[in-house]
């Protein structure tokens, strides 16, 4: 399991206007094809300075004096904020996930008077709701649409993160340029979500949404593929770093393999690759590392994701693209080849 | 090398027409990045036995019975015919096949005072002139455009050859339907041509054509993974057996690997391909043969395929989509998915 990091949602006041007396939700899990994301909030006291308040010449009530000097005494206050926190599991270990909340975010509930409910999404709310019922007992739990759900979470982060959405040029400096309000009326966008496999959505003004297109061409593609290419089951983040250190001219088949420079009448230059691994079989005995091949196959797979979006996207009439979801992982290859203008 | 089908083109006038008394084209060769392809004209003549003509009782000519019976006599006639033969080689020993038109095609010229032409195009028409002009003393080398050559070959196939052009459709009962003089006008229509890579070409009423877009996800991809998932350098054709005996569902992610069942309010059935490989990595220690892998790759391979000429029809406005090149193979999976509705 790892952690991405919580944000800060004490000033979220969307959130407050929505918190039911009666129940509390003290889980959020999405159970996708390999991976299960879970979103819980804890709750953190903090103490700030604040100067003190000037005597109101019409109170009776005598101020405390806190600090060493009148002239700029100050009071400590104390807050109470909130966080949101964010773990991963493998799928495949969904108990571990489960006794995790059991142990860890269950026993911090405060008010145990309320009804306390679990909200789960994505194929593992149907497919394990028998497991997650057996192991959190007391616990009620809600299932919510996936593709809802991920619109839904996705217009709150361009809302109210400012460090969550970037553009991606490779040679801008900085590569990044994060996007804060000026998104927010970004709409209507294409949001492709990749998972284990891909989903394209065309995501309207006010929230709306329809599912225009998949491919089963994603990160279970890159991740099943690689495994299988690099042996020892490698974890993802392996399979990534592998992809940065090969070179994918040995596998992959580029138009000069073919021409032996560019074909001119068709603007198609000589390092363009006209064959994901063509090579591999018409030069059988070449020397090739592991990373040459996780890298070819990391620009096939991310390559072919951003040419299904910006089709999806011209026949939608949308204008802009975002790519989210655990194969990006602010991975410059990736980010890259997804967003080659196609 | 292997041999397809040489065609009977003695009746085809307009290949008569364009016979240039000057100079003679005695091959055609399309050099790709995996595969050469050679077509080359031979004449065969033939005897047919024709009624015996009725004596004209003006002529002085006395007529030779041929046969035992004087009322039904014949006479053998004699024919010359022409064939297109076709032979491919793997372009990596493309020496073996300059060799092949040096000793069996141009010894057959008859009339060796005409200029004897080469046509030749693809990438290696560029990459290796030098080896070609070198080999082939005495012919004069000219290049032909790729896509104009594949474009005009495709309307050839399409107005003189009905036993070429098909519909396949696996439940349909033949599965192939051949289509001949309806597919005349047939125009504008997208033409998927799979080699190594793939090209998407929008060809117009009247040949005239645009290359609409490309993917390298193509049969280089296939034979290139393939062969690093199978071992022992296998041939294109014995990794399409090894996909005939295969069960992709053992490294396939479906829908209902990941909901239990079908993904309902999306409208996607339990046994749609949510991830293709996506088993692999998430059930590392799975028993998979390599024929499960092998066809599990030709149906991400040829459904990406179908997708894209798919969303490039519809953004090109055509209706019907051809596909062709060696990939392709009358092979029935490869066919049933590349044409599933997307």
């Amino acid at each position: 399991m790892t952690y991405a990091s919580p944000i800060d949602i004490s000033s979220f006041t969307e959130l407050e206007e929505k918190h039911d007396e009666l129940s509390e939700c003290v889980f959020a899990l999405d159970i996708g094809g390999s991976l299960a994301k879970l979103a819980y909030q804890t709750t953190f006291r903090y103490k700030v300075c604040l100067p003190k308040q000037l005597p109101d010449p019409h109170s009776k009530r005598k101020m405390t004096v806190c600090g060493p000097f009148d002239f700029y005494d100050y009071r400590e206050h104390e807050y109470e904020g909130h966080k949101l926190c964010f773990i991963k599991f493998e799928t495949r270990f969904i108990e571990a996930c489960l006794d995790f909340i059991r142990e860890n975010i269950i026993p911090n509930v405060v008010n145990s008077h309320q009804k306390l409910v679990g909200r789960v999404t994505g194929g593992g709310a149907f497919k394990f709701l028998s497991t997650i019922t057996t192991k959190l007992p007391g616990i009620t739990i809600e299932r919510e649409d996936e593709m809802e759900s991920l619109v839904r979470g996705c217009a709150f982060l361009l809302r109210n993160i400012p460090d969550e959405v970037f553009t991606y040029d490779k040679r801008a400096e900085p590569a990044h340029i994060f996007l804060s309000s000026c998104m927010v009326d970004t709409y209507p966008f294409l949001l492709v979500n990749i998972g284990s496999g891909v989903s394209f959505l065309k995501v309207e003004a006010g929230g709306s949404y329809s599912r225009v297109g998949g491919t089963s061409l994603g990160g279970g593609t890159f991740w099943g593929i690689g495994a299988l290419l690099s042996g020892d089951g490698p974890s993802f983040d392996t399979l990534l770093e592998l992809a940065d250190q090969g070179d994918h001219r040995k596998v992959d088949m580029l138009v000069r393999d073919i021409y032996g420079g560019a074909y001119e009448s068709l603007g198609l230059a000589g390092d363009v690759i006209a064959s994901s691994f063509g090579l591999a079989a018409r030069r059988p005995d070449e020397t090739r590392r592991p990373a040459d091949l996780i890298k070819a196959l990391l620009i096939a797979v991310s390559n072919n994701i951003g040419q299904l979006a910006c089709l999806y996207a011209r026949l939608n009439n949308v204008q802009r693209i975002l790519f989210g979801g655990f194969f990006i992982r602010g991975h410059g290859l990736t980010m890259e080849v997804c967003s080659i203008k196609h």
